[in-house]
């Protein structure tokens, strides 16, 4: 049997920041949606379980260590990248302490740390703002 | 940028029978794990969202129409699968009517319906229990 193709799997994070009334998301260097505001994430690597992989991103992007509170979900709407399929898995993240500290790295050109009051009225890439929304942390 | 290579995304599901008291397992025709019980499922496509797959591949093996009850999470440890890194997500199902007829087709060389107290006695193949036991439904 040949190998089967599949789509491409990558992470996204949802950072919640200062005692949770805060999300930390990273302004994209490089298309697609090069200079939009998205969630820090990225491929998943081979040898790396996906919660590893939303760990490493979070870290690489951010310069926030990172625990996993909870999995979001897994999008894979077949046209939500344009670059071709690429599936998602989401998790709702928090620093493991309270001395992080973000700084943009890595593919993010700049890292804006948002209030959660204003999130709903901001434009994220890819379907961003559907994984904010279905994390629950707009509904309290 | 050469295209990121990550791993193989499959989707696997635990399908509940007979009132809730039964799931349906597939026997493995094919390597690895061959002639082990398994849950129905197999590799996502190019194209589609994992919870098409999902219903697709129940459908391929089982005869089975099912609907998604719920997520039951993502399953990535690098070593589940010996073909290689094999990222699941698996998924609470159930057919969408009592008329539906299981039917062991496709990759399945026979299909079995268990009750819910027997399954903690067999093994599965991969890292299917595992799956089982996530998805909440021994725990009534």
């Amino acid at each position: 049997m040949s190998k089967p193709v599949t789509p491409l799997l990558t992470v996204d994070a949802v950072i919640l920041f200062n005692n949770k009334k805060e999300i930390v998301l990273i302004r994209r260097k490089n298309p697609p949606f090069q200079g939009q505001l998205a969630l820090p994430g990225g491929f998943v690597d081979i040898g790396e379980t996906v919660e590893f992989a939303c760990i490493r991103e979070a870290k690489e992007e951010t310069n926030i260590n990172v625990k996993i509170h909870k999995l979001i979900g897994v999008f894979s709407s077949p046209d939500r990248d344009p670059r071709g399929h690429t599936v998602t898995v989401a998790f709702l993240c928090e620093p493991v302490s309270k001395k992080e500290k973000p700084k943009a790295l890595d593919d993010a050109a700049s890292l804006e740390i948002v209030a959660l009051s204003e999130i709903q009225s901001m434009q994220l890439a890819f379907d961003h703002m559907d994984i904010v929304k279905k994390s629950g942390i707009l509904n309290s």
